[in-house]
């Protein structure tokens, strides 16, 4: 595969991601009587990596996220001289979703984007109030225990096949437990999106994204490292 | 596989597309207190295409949708002659589970037609008041990327046998998103079907859910033979 | 497989099948507050089956139903000397989940069994107050395409072990549409089971439960019989 | 694989167990209008153990469980030399994950450890006021049928690969059906985790959720292996 083709797969798959993720955070969330609710978004963004890790999975890998470039990175299983080019392509995937998104949005009566769209925040931009430590803590283990399950799950020793399902899913449950502490990151390039168009606090806060998910996904790589040696070669 | 049997399976496929997604939204989606809710609908549409990809994509590929066809004709995946016979099973198929859902309907008290029977529309009668421009954007582009999930997930590089999980979670993952906008189409025979029992708002405004995700799916075709060539032959 | 080991897996299956399907509903459905509705209810009937399909299927195929047993009687899939022997397991097995259900749920304040106990019925006992007419063919209609996906689904020619997943999930999308018309049956066993406990009116119903699902069942073998020939040898 | 790396892996699995699905209900269950319910509660137990079966099912068998491991011990499965060391990665992986889970917590506004920290109980601790022996029953039955899914999907005769789907989504069924019971253990280490933290009546029920999994899990194995004999050598 051509760099151009991976990164192609790269933006397509961030585009689908904050689409969708923070899409259905802003338009069907809190929809009056029948909203989906976090539980519907949570499912929304683990849909978002299930479906297009087997639609690009072949071409690009997937990753569709800085934090597990590196972490793959980190682990050797991915070179070095693609993490920027892979980052670049997510980072304006995400944006073009985002910017999609306010298309479709604010076709809407009432629309505002003051309400957040979907952004990531702490402190009193918390959905639920939680602390700067809490948010860092939050978000650098739940990196950290992503990056083990994706890991293992495209070990070589793990199921042929299946680790879209399991790496699609581990996202479901990382928002199932932690939207309301920070409305779930673990990827700086989902982050910085939203942020972009609603700027203030928002973009203030995005730093935290950006550093606490990569050094949580690093230290999974060194820990799976350890715990995944004695593989065949 | 004869022609008779691929267009008795594309029937029996777009009945339970159309019975269950409208049903679940119809019948269940607002029942008191319990209701399923539009989170509950989204699983309901995406698992009608799941199981019916398990079950019929042996016999005739599962498409279920004309916009689907039209898709995989595009990206080289389908024989144009087929293309019509395809789109009247669909149509058909799509009208007849319709009439069945209004036979159990409207067996319930209180039942009223008037309601909208889960047809698609946009501006007064898009669920969340979407503008008629915010319904052609969310209807092109949520096809667009169905499209390149299925096109993805049935590349002969992807994982074998597991994308009727990711095209039918991915529909369900476009309702999560777009049920507001537009109740959610990305598919001509299903849009249509409703429509024709409700006439009047619902079948002026269908020619938009034929329009868009045709075009989404066509432009989809394009980019995937890009992203996805260097197949191996 | 000795035919005993065949019947004690029936058994344990669709006595998985009436706990835990009825037993979300009675347990869970309402609870205050944070009750998982008629989508956790519907979860959890696929989910019985999906579960133990994958844990009983190379014992007994799972069928758990006697619809389900005759259907595949009917296809041709299932030897006719067993269907007595496979009914009376599954009817058995019911009435003991059922049993160790009413032990569980009557240990709480407030269980009544006169609420139903999850039985299916009609008219002024379904949930909506569907028609005895609506209740006959949506019964009928849902068992034929629950058959049309288990037939496809384990055809030679289907993605080889993941049947359990289509056929699970299908009965969660039947349970997704259906629970309101008439708390959904597809299954005489799981109908026959509460109604032995509640007696009275869900006694005198359960005959629209044994008729409809087998007729149903039967007509879709008949149905697939034509439309998956053509399989390889 | 040496088994300090079984333990390692065991750790971090019941780490996320425990994070994940005490996690989701102490967070997430209940947050104002949107929250996750006792459906996202379920589908969280689920999916930790749906993703780590995936992501270390290679390196430990990904039991999570005392009950699992004696289960499997019982059945033949298992090495009963490694049981205890098994047991003690387990619980301290469950400690460690609910310590995580109070540093999170904890930096919210309002956060009481005495509204339960997700523990398990009965009587006047059980959520819906569920007898101390509805309790009993319910835990063994639960941790009976839990097993019968694991050997089943394990065996060397059901499709492979795919038993991570099938044991998550168990717990998941288990959990839709009883947390108004106990709050739902099937697993002394998850009980273990958060009564260590809440202290008084919280440790002195958890000898319930000690007794009632291990003894269903061991009974299970016991009938699976009159069940699933004839295996294929």
């Amino acid at each position: 595969m051509s760099l151009s083709k991976k990164m192609g797969a790269e933006f397509f798959g961030t585009f689908w991601l904050v689409l969708g993720g923070c899409g259905s955070a802003v338009i069907a969330a809190a929809f009056p009587d029948v909203g989906i609710g976090l539980l519907g978004v949570s499912f929304a963004f683990g849909l978002t990596v299930l479906t297009m890790a087997f639609a690009i999975g072949h071409i690009s890998g997937c990753h569709l996220n800085p934090a597990v470039s590196v972490g793959l990175m980190v682990g050797g299983r991915f070179p070095a001289n693609e993490l920027l080019p892979y980052i670049i392509a997510q980072v304006l995937g995400g944006i073009a979703g985002a910017g999609i998104l306010y298309v479709i949005a604010s076709g809407a009566p009432g629309f505002d984007l003051a309400a957040g769209f979907a952004s990531n925040g702490f402190g009193e931009h918390s959905p639920g109030g939680y602390s700067m430590m809490a948010a860092l803590v939050c978000e650098f283990v739940m990196t950290f225990m992503f990056l083990i399950v994706i890991l293992g799950a495209t070990d070589s020793r793990a199921p042929a096949g299946l680790a879209p399902i399991a790496i699609g899913l581990c996202l479901t449950l990382i928002h199932l437990i932690s939207i309301p502490v920070t409305n779930t990151s673990v990827n700086p390039a989902r982050s910085l999106a939203p942020a972009l168009y609603v700027g203030g606090w928002a973009l203030s806060q995005v730093w935290l994204f950006w550093l606490a998910p990569i050094a949580g996904a690093a230290a999974a790589a060194v820990v799976y490292k350890w715990l995944g040696s004695e593989e065949a070669a």
